[in-house]
């Protein structure tokens, strides 16, 4: 058994190399590779996801497991080897059903489309990418076509990257959030916005970076495991648990931004830095779900990054760092800054609370085009009557509109959008039980220490990796299942005290 | 026919995309990866390698080279696709002579060793790497076996590097420049050595930065297709003509290592971003070979960076950006300093006078080693021996001695050391050849303008990439076989002027 498993491993590790690989190429795609390497990279990384391809559905493999379900089957459910087989096969039986010839076709389309889409945005040019995204539409059908019968054909979209979930679990959990968000909002806008002018001024380059920097280290990011680059969509990328790296965008007429982003790629680093280093080029070694993994950006960048706590201790260093921007701002005018909720038209840009009726925008439209009822050619008008349904005002153009979001230009139509909600519910959950062990974390927090709460969600969540899926680790960290209370008790529970709701 | 072309270059791409892919994760390791990131990168690394290797030897590739042979044979020696056949044939007979299960061993080994000698050079602990070089020798000599017979054990690595070239040609080659060399460099070192203490001040590193930035722009190195990033042992890689980036070392204590540093490699890469853009990703592709490619960074260094003309137009540039450092120095003064002739113990800072003697001490003893006449463990002593001969002057240790270059740490024992040599040579005749052509070539320089001596390179080097072999090049761009004589006169005048000899 034990030369299987190891011709398995060895097979996966290659696999995951090829993939680490092509992981390369893409953070150097981008961060520094010039204009003119572009044809040659699409090139080069597309060989690489054969090839991964290829390798993943081997089936080879497909004997292996099946040589070694006896073996798997005499472990416990909780063994390491007993994770690994169950995962490999999840994997392997949902790359096989995608015909390498389609995965090469969807490929090189999602290629081109992506390019159209960044020259077609800024110019706000819908129509130049509406065939492009009519093509993609008629490809992810035909892609979730490999994986009927289903109750819906977004859940083999969605099972891909949150693995258990579905749109029949989605849909009302999505609209009791939403039930409970909206009076929250509307109380919360009922009342003068709070002023964010002070992170509005000028912020040189230098002082953001060195700041976000020192934040990441301070909260536990390993910089020798990591670096942080700049990008234009900052995004975190894992080659191995030794190397995890981070980026980030600065603007310098806003602070927010690169502070918090930084914040957030921290959180989803910490996870992929905290994977226990025996699952390192195993199917075991990421993060186990899109909304877990949200989950910890989402407690880090808010939970901790926009707590009063947390600028306690910070914010006499922001303010050294850029005196004349806000050495005159008081603390709690910058905490309200800093959370500031109103309507706005940009996902990136909104407040913790109306974030979520952003994503439920795009989670909606998504269902609606691939079940078929809503055209491409009807899609900016549809985002258009939803924000102003939803937020009170629709986008003056396509550009801040329906063209905002990469997903849909990279070829993800369904299950890109629901794993930010799942994780912002998730980051409370997951943090009012830390504090159940913990309560001194808070305190901790507000004199700049953050090694209790990550040692927390190493020992808790990050070491497993992809070990439990999704649901069975909520289980196991809050003994029950995903509930959207404590999302909600910790929303009322701050914007109650910093609007007097 | 045209269907086997099109599947031979087909194959080919792929061959070159994973070339490519390793190159991308070999600069990244060496730019920007972080230290945790180091032993995945060497699993991945290897494994593009491998795969690279069985793609490379696929007996498909055999076939339709036999396929092709009639085709090949019906072309004139010119045609493009007659070139292709003829070096993807010397390619694929070269490679397929290599067992691959050796490819992996050797990759292994070569790997581990630079990491030993990576910590044993600081620590100047021969004993240390000692071993890993034995093993290194010993599979040097094996791997040299699958090309048996051979007149010298050291040809079949030297044609790897050199195409055309081999031991016997070498020996006669070196021994004549030799004999004229050494009587220049003693008339020169029989005078006062000249004074270059106005480059051994403090420079700043961001406007050292600035400088070579400015230089490499100006001479014609295009960062749209390129970009300049620092490094410990500077080099040039491509991943396409489209992507052609350099790196270079600064040192804020001594102006010369960045600046020819980077005029240096932006010569190699003006040669690799000027070939045919109809030759990427076949064989064509690279430059011709080790030789020729020195040449191209040697003349734009030494010929063009180090002439008097250049610094006539860059002098007060350079004075602007550190004025407190070079305000006061004469062009005459700095001139004579940065052609500072003078015995010394590294290669890398040698002037370009003494620098060939530095090569033939190692292509010597890399032969003796090779030929079973030079043990390692002599290897320290026989090194100071020559040094002792050759430059008049022993290293005080190992560090600066035997174990300060990467070559043979890096798997390279023969063939790795000629092609700088032969580049000298070759940079001379060459730029003597372009004289002809063109003889404004000098006032264009001292002026500021490149653009005339690069379109020559492009027109009658560049353009060619490995479609004649160096030896067809040479001949077609001077009329002759490669001769010392050009060098010679070119030292002789050169150094005639500025020593008054």
């Amino acid at each position: 058994m034990n030369s299987k498993l190891q011709e398995l491993k060895d097979r996966w590790r290659e696999v995951h190399d090829l993939h680490s690989a092509g992981g390369v190429l893409f953070w150097d795609q981008a961060t520094y590779m010039p204009p003119g390497g572009g044809p040659a990279r699409g090139r080069q990384s597309a060989l690489l996801r054969r090839l991964a391809h290829e390798k993943t559905t081997d089936p080879a493999i497909g004997h292996l497991l099946d040589d070694l379900r006896p073996y798997e089957e005499s472990l416990p459910y909780d063994h390491d080897d007993a994770a690994l087989l169950r995962v490999a096969r999840r994997n392997y039986e949902r790359a096989v059903k995608v015909p390498a010839s389609f995965v090469a076709e969807f490929s090189t389309h999602r290629a081109e489309t992506f390019q159209v889409w960044a020259k077609a945005r800024p110019a706000n040019d819908f129509g130049a990418v509406r065939p492009y995204l009519e093509k993609s539409l008629e490809l992810t059908q035909r892609f979730a076509g490999y994986f009927a019968p289903f109750e819906h054909i977004a859940d083999p979209l969605i099972e891909g990257a949150d693995y258990g979930m579905k749109v029949s679990l989605l849909r009302p959990l999505f609209a009791e959030l939403r039930a409970q968000l909206v009076p929250i909002v509307q109380a919360i806008t009922s009342q003068a916005p709070a002023d964010d002018s002070c992170l509005h001024r000028h912020f040189p380059e230098a002082g953001q970076w060195a700041f976000g920097l020192d934040v990441a280290r301070q909260i536990g990011y390993d910089f020798q495991r990591g670096r942080l680059d700049k990008t234009h969509h900052p995004f975190t990328i894992g080659f191995s648990p030794g190397d995890v790296r981070i980026t980030t965008r600065v603007n310098e007429d806003s602070l927010a931004p690169a502070l918090f982003g930084t914040i957030h790629e921290s959180g989803h680093a910490l996870y992929e830095q905290g994977v226990r280093p025996q699952y390192e080029a195993t199917p075991l070694q990421r993060g186990t779900s899109s909304g877990v993994h949200e989950s910890q950006s989402r407690l880090w960048e808010n939970v901790v990054g926009r707590s009063r706590g947390f600028w306690q201790f910070y914010f006499r260093k922001l303010q050294a760092v850029f005196p004349a921007q806000l050495g005159q701002v008081p603390l709690d005018e910058f905490y309200r800054a800093i959370n500031r909720v109103a309507p706005s038209l940009i996902r990136v840009e909104a407040d913790e609370v109306t974030y979520n009726l952003h994503v439920m925008i795009r989670f909606d439209l998504e269902l609606q085009m691939l079940e078929g009822k809503l055209a491409v050619r009807d899609l900016p008008e549809a985002w258009r009557a939803r924000y102003r349904a939803d937020l009170g005002g629709a986008p003056p153009d396509d550009k801040d509109g329906v063209m905002q979001d990469v997903h849909w230009y990279n070829g993800n139509i369904g299950g890109g959008f629901q794993g930010y909600t799942l994780g912002n519910i998730l980051s409370a959950s997951f943090y009012e039980t830390a504090l159940k062990a913990h309560p001194e974390i808070p305190a901790a927090i507000a004199s700049g220490h953050f090694s209790t709460l990550l040692s927390w969600l190493r020992e808790n969540i990050h070491q497993h990796g992809s070990k439990f899926t999704a649901a069975e680790l909520v289980e196991r960290v809050t003994g029950g299942p995903l509930r959207i209370e404590p999302y909600i008790r910790y929303l009322r529970t701050k914007y109650g005290e910093l609007y007097r709701l």
